[in-house]
Formats: structure tokens, C-alpha cells, sequence
């Protein structure tokens, strides 16, 4: 099937890493907003599968995947656990997270584009769901935990740009059939790449020119 | 029909009841909130059917049957017209909104179970989408009408949990093919009575161990 | 096809041309909450395209237009640009932007109610539909920037129930049977004319009776 960029089992290791990395930094979120062990719980499973539901609705691929496959469902709850008992070790690593995180948002950009493009959408519209995937599961988490959703906001490093230049560099990969495991892997690591560069010189994405001089500038 | 809990018409009456109650807490909500006539509306539209119309989508159960039933859609502009003309009587009895409102998670706990495995999903996640039905239609009120979804608070009283309860009883019966009219029963009880003995006695989910202590204990 | 009102070449020009106001309506919002480009673009697309998709996911017309439809995608990204570099001269026509925002109002209405009745809804749901379509986008924008959602705010002037007029008057034509290129003009006028005088006589929603004298009655 298309959407296993490497073997099987392979791909099914990468996505519960993913998710599982998504679900910590929903769970983070639910702590940091004295929310209770369900919130984390539902945190964590929407920050983990939310992008990739979303996605599948768009397509038709219903129900979405994150409802047929038990491993996607309890990964997240795993993750919340973890935090539960462990949040202030887990904290504490919140750059590692941030590590990991990345490299789920370079693998769900190429997966979900490629998903998207075996569905029958254009590869512009492939691209986009492919960055969706990736980012629209950290939107709903802070629309849930009623914060301004970070994606959005320009005081933080580039998150959504990277996502995109993987889903844009696997859909090219697509348009001339060049595709396959090890291809795969090129999108897949310059989204990683520019996700870690971006974290750690602080790229931002410009505002509009011109901006009323009052806005305030800082958080 | 697999969603039919009881017969046919008693199961719809039952419905209705469960959508006119929350459909009341959204227009109640909306009163809060400061929003006209036709916010009152939408929030009880959005609260009554929301969490039943989500369920329907990623079952790809389409139209769902909010959009096909003139009744489900009428109910909840009836109880936005009573909370408009009658508003602080409603407020008076908000106790006995709540009951109902306890009544309509048992009832849509289960149905929606029902419903989700007869689409065949799994049974986890066939209980999932249930508790999802359930309590899907306050997470939508509280984001419209720009709150912090009561769902996930620690501060309320446990409501979610009487719901997965429920949901959970309904699918074991459904594993052990010994869901029909009168066992339904059992899970909607259930579901209510935890909820009822919920706000009763302010049970309330634990939060993440070892939060700082800086985190503010009272809302 | 029922969707096209008008010859299909000119029903698309409208459609593009109310996707280029809507989507400067989220620019804008997006500029003022001091987001980056990327953020403008997002509140840009989702603007214009939410509500159409949002209709399109329960009729079950999936994948939604707007990802089938190149015209539709890049029209947003184009209002988006012009916003980045022309911010202050934009913001100086908000006035012409908000007549250009009924007349897409207009349009949307009617060409949301005929399309969810050409998917076999029932006339009811077609305009409730049709009202989703025109007024959807503009919500979730609100709920993405982390706004009170205008749509439901007392203190605006009436934009829903334009649109509501508008996809009623549709569905009654409908029902006649009496719906075809110049008829259909007839609902999309008397919306955005509705529209029109809602903003220069500050139409407004009645609220609650009774509400507490408490309330805050500014904003």
C-alpha cells in the first residue's frame, strides 16, 4: 500500500513513535492547565490523532485510521500515564521532547501526504492534508486547551513551514514516481533538519508590513 | 435496527428528551454569556446534537441523522425558545436541568455505542465514539462560546467517567450478544447514577503527581 | 449540475470572488491578533473555505470541493498576499470589504442550500446548510484566532440572519421547483441587501428576557 513508505512493520513502529511524542507534549499541555487525568488523557489522544482524523475525513477514509487500530488509540494513553506519574522528570527533558517531536512532524508530513495522494487528491491538496496531518493535531490541542493555538503565532519557531517543505519535497517525489523507501526518507529528514534548526536559532516567519505600530511585540 | 435500545418509538422519545436537555444547557450557557436570540440557538443546536453529528461523521454515517430527522432539529430550537421567554425560572431549576441532563448522558452513552458498533467498529472504539456522543456537545458549546471546555477541568464534578462507564457496560454486552431492550437498560442506570452520585458528593478526577506547587488550587 | 446557478463559468467567478473577501476578512483578524504570514494564510484559507467544507463533510461530498479545485485554494493565498504588503490600505477599505463580505454572504447561502439539496437533504437542513455554508468559515476563523465567535455576540450587527433569509427563500423556490439562473438572483440580493442595511442601521438580535441586570451590556 502507498501509505507504508517502508515495510510495514516498519512504518507502524514510526507512527506509534510519532504519535506517541504528539501525545506527551498534549498531555504537558493538560498539566500546565491543572486539567485532571481525563484531560490529559483526551489531550494526549487528540494532540496524537487529531491531524491524521481530520485528514481522513477529508479524504473519505472513514472511519479514520486512529479508530480501527487499537495501538494508535493506547499509544496516546501510554503517553498520559507517563506523564501522570512522572511529570516533573518529564519537564525536564522538554528538550528531547521537542526532538522527538520533530521527527514526528517530518514523518507525519510525508505520511499523510502520501496517504492523501494514494486517495486520488492532487498533489498540491496531498501536500497540504500531508501538513495538516502533521500540525492540525497541535491546533486542536490548544483550541481545546483554550489557548491562542501556537502554530499561529508569530513569537514562536517556524513549526508549520518545515511540515510543508516535507510535504511539498514528497509530493514532488511523487509527481515523478520516485517514491519508495529510501526516497521517502530525504522529505522525511529535511523537515527533521529544518524543525531542529528552526529551535535552535529561534526562525520566525514574518508578520504584515506596515503593522500599526501599537501592536504590542512581545508574548 | 441495531440503535434501537427499546422499540422504535420509545427509543425516539428518549432521544428527544436527551437532545432537549442539552440543547437547554447550551441556551443557558449562552444567557451567560451575554449572546442574542440567535446565539442561543446555535449553542443549543451545537450542545443537543453536536456530539452525535461527529460520532456520525467518522462512522461515515452521512447525513448524519441530526440532518435527517425534522425532531432532533426542532427539539433543541424549543428549548432555546424557553430559555429565552423563561430564563430565570430555568436558572431556578438548574438542579433539575442537571438531572436530566445525567439522564441524557446515560442514554446517549449507550446509543452511541450502539450505533458505532453496528457501523462496525471495534468495540474500544465503539465505546469511545459512545462517551464521545455523549459528552462531544458540551466540548462544542464550551469552544463556541469561548470557555475552557468543563470537560476537562479539574474543578467539575466527574462527568466524562459515568459516561465511559456506561459506554464501556454497553459493549460488554454487546461482546456478550446479550444487548437487547431491558439489559440496555442496565448501562444506562449505570451511567446516570454515577453521575448523579457524581455532583452529589463533588467527585472529582485526580490531577498529574508532583505538579508544582506554584499551580493555582482553587479556579 | 444543481450547484450552478448561473452558466458554470460565471457561478465559479462569483464563487472565487466571495472566497477573495472572506478570505480577507480572516487576514485581517489574523493581522490584528499579530500573527505571522503563515498564520494569515491559514485564517485566510479557513475563512473562506471552512464553511463550504464543513457542508461538504455531512452531505458527504467528500473529498471537500475546496480540495479538489486549484481556483478555490490559491484564491485565499492571493487575498493573504495583498493583506501582508497592502495591510494599512486594506484596513483603510474595511467599509468596501464588508459590502464585498455580504455580497459573498449572498452568494454563499443560496449556492450552499442548492448544493445540500442536490445531495438528497430535506429542505429544512438544505437552508440550515446553506446558512452553515455562508456564515461557518467566519466562525471557525474566530475560534482559530481565539475570539468570541462574532456570529454569536449580541453586539453586532446581524449577519446570520441575512444569510438565513437568503438560504430560506432559496429552499422555498426549490421546493416551486422555481429555481434557475434568474430566480436564483432573488435570495442572494435579498441577502445581501438584508446584509447591507443590518450594518448601516446597527441591526441587532434581541436577547434573553430578563436576563440579570448584572450582565455587562458593553463589550
Amino acid at each position: 500500500m502507498l501509505t507504508d513508505l517502508f515495510s510495514p512493520s516498519v512504518q507502524h513502529l514510526l507512527d506509534l513513535a510519532g504519535i506517541f511524542v504528539f501525545a506527551m507534549s498534549g498531555a504537558l499541555l493538560a498539566v500546565r492547565k491543572n486539567f485532571d487525568v481525563f484531560g490529559m488523557a483526551v489531550l494526549a489522544e487528540v494532540t496524537a490523532l487529531g491531524g491524521g482524523v481530520l485528514r481522513d475525513l477529508i479524504i473519505g477514509a472513514v472511519p479514520p485510521a486512529a479508530f480501527t487500530d487499537l495501538g494508535y488509540f493506547l499509544t496516546p494513553l501510554a503517553a498520559a500515564l507517563i506523564v501522570v506519574f512522572l511529570h516533573p522528570e518529564v519537564e525536564r527533558i522538554t528538550k528531547a521532547v521537542g526532538v522527538f517531536d520533530a521527527a514526528g512532524l517530518g514523518l507525519f508530513c510525508v505520511s499523510g501526504t502520501v496517504k492523501a495522494y494514494g486517495h486520488g487528491l492532487g498533489l498540491t491538496f496531498a501536500a497540504t492534508l500531508g501538513m495538516a496531518t502533521a500540525v492540525g493535531g497541535g491546533v486542536l490541542r490548544d483550541i481545546l486547551a483554550h489557548e491562542v493555538p501556537s502554530l499561529l503565532r508569530w513569537d514562536r519557531d517556524l513549526y508549520a513551514v518545515p511540515a510543508m517543505v516535507g510535504a511539498a519535497l514528497a509530493a514532488v517525489l511523487l509527481r515523478f514516481d520516485a517514491l519508495d523507501g529510501p526516497t521517502a526518507a530525504i522529505p522525511v529528514v529535511v523537515a527533521f533538519v529544518l524543525r531542529l534548526l528552526a529551535m535552535k536559532y529561534h526562525w520566525r516567519a514574518p508578520r504584515a508590513w506596515h503593522r500599526r505600530s501599537a501592536a504590542r511585540e512581545a508574548p
